[in-house]
């Protein structure tokens, strides 16, 4: 339980990982770990306790004994404090919570939400507890039929899906948004990235308006749960399978 | 205390009010209640209940027993769900805290913040949980020797403070950030145009670049609980007092 004066309840002041868990063994916790240590940095956070953080994850794995566990670890910047200012110094609130991983999906169906990421603020290349435009993209992407949300910024570039990060191919290449599109620096997205160059495949890293993704052949979703999650239909139209992106899923 | 599973600690998925005790009666109680009821409708929640939002208000109230008191009133998504998803329906959680208020204070000395307020999502326009882009502004504005940021949008446009709406005064005249701009509905911006139009000021909610300040003749800042607050300084340009603000600060 947390207390109701908690900063991350009362103002996202805070932020969050969510990974996957085979057999108890959490994967790329370093690169997570490296990434919440990241984002205290960049939001003016204590140095994150990277013991006690893989200690409540390892706790929570095993209480669930799940074959596969989707775990978060959320951290917020505690108790007190005076409106938006921060008690000097934070007092960090650490928690871990692990739930069955949802089961592989079809391929995505995505439609283009009003609600746009905030590439303004340095909080948008971070896993924050401030996710409501996330919350509302999806909202807006049920209610259009679709199962997920496709975001971009206020200058209307692609920035990612609600809860994951976007990729498309052309003419055998490789394109995601930069990070200064209001992107989080996803830790599948780092992999995908690194696989499809020992692939040979060259990677864009790009600031792109949404008709860019009219001439994409293919597009595909990533985050820590999923993997590689092909993206079957943006804004009514169809895309097939890839073999590009088959082989990305397969190395990453 | 509040179960690790809420959806405002998770997401920032809810909104919050402040405002002003006075003798045990809450300020402008209804135009409160109107807007969290409103924001609850622009992000998908149920209907507020109203009775048990001012019942738990008049119990913080009467609990703290202070002459003056800051309320906050906070409503969240409630538990559950599946990541960004809600449950259907939710189920609110709503609860009340007050704490002295703070006493009045010196004039505002403002400084320019580089976090953005994201004028593309609709969430911008209320008091969300997720507030983290402005805990983020005020960090900034201290570290620069100010007490408050200046808060733009992603379109360089002047959108309001880290916690206080924004006004200024050229030639008589009274501006202010119009809401598309990024801006908070704020109860008492409300009650200053309103004073200002009854007592003959021309009004005018505007999009402006941040220059525009540079012709201002006086600035001064907004909320429930500051009530009207003069700016002594933006960026280190001083401001002295103005006559007409102190007039709509008796009004308002």
């Amino acid at each position: 339980m947390i207390p109701f004066d908690d900063r991350g309840l009362l103002l996202g002041d805070g932020l969050f990982e969510t990974l996957l868990a085979v057999d108890g063994a959490p994967i790329d916790l370093v690169a997570h770990l490296d990434r919440m240590a990241a984002g205290c940095a960049a939001v003016g956070l204590p140095d994150l306790d990277r013991a006690k953080a893989a200690g409540a994850i390892a706790r929570a794995v095993q209480e669930l004994g799940a074959e596969r566990a989707a775990v978060r670890l959320t951290l917020t910047a505690g108790s007190g404090g005076r409106g938006l200012d921060r008690p000097q110094p934070p007092v960090i609130r650490l928690f871990a919570t692990a739930a069955p991983a949802p089961a592989p999906t079809a391929p995505a169906r995505l439609a283009t939400a009003a609600a746009r990421r905030n590439e303004g603020s340095p909080a948008s290349r971070w896993k924050t507890l401030a996710y409501l435009d996330n919350v509302l993209a999806r909202r807006e992407a049920l209610a259009a039929g679709a199962d997920e949300a496709l975001m971009l910024n206020n200058r209307g570039e692609v920035a990612c899906a609600g809860a994951a990060n976007l990729f498309w191919t052309t003419g055998g290449r490789l394109l995601t948004p930069a990070l200064d599109c209001g992107v989080l620096a996803g830790v599948m997205r780092g992999r995908v990235l690194s696989a499809a160059r020992a692939m040979g495949v060259e990677t864009i890293e790009v600031a792109a308006p949404r008709a860019v993704l009219d001439e994409a052949e293919a597009l595909f979703l990533t985050n820590s749960l999923i993997g590689v999650r092909p993206v079957g239909e943006l804004d009514g139209r169809a895309f097939g399978p890839s073999p590009l992106v088959e082989a990305l899923a397969r190395a990453a």
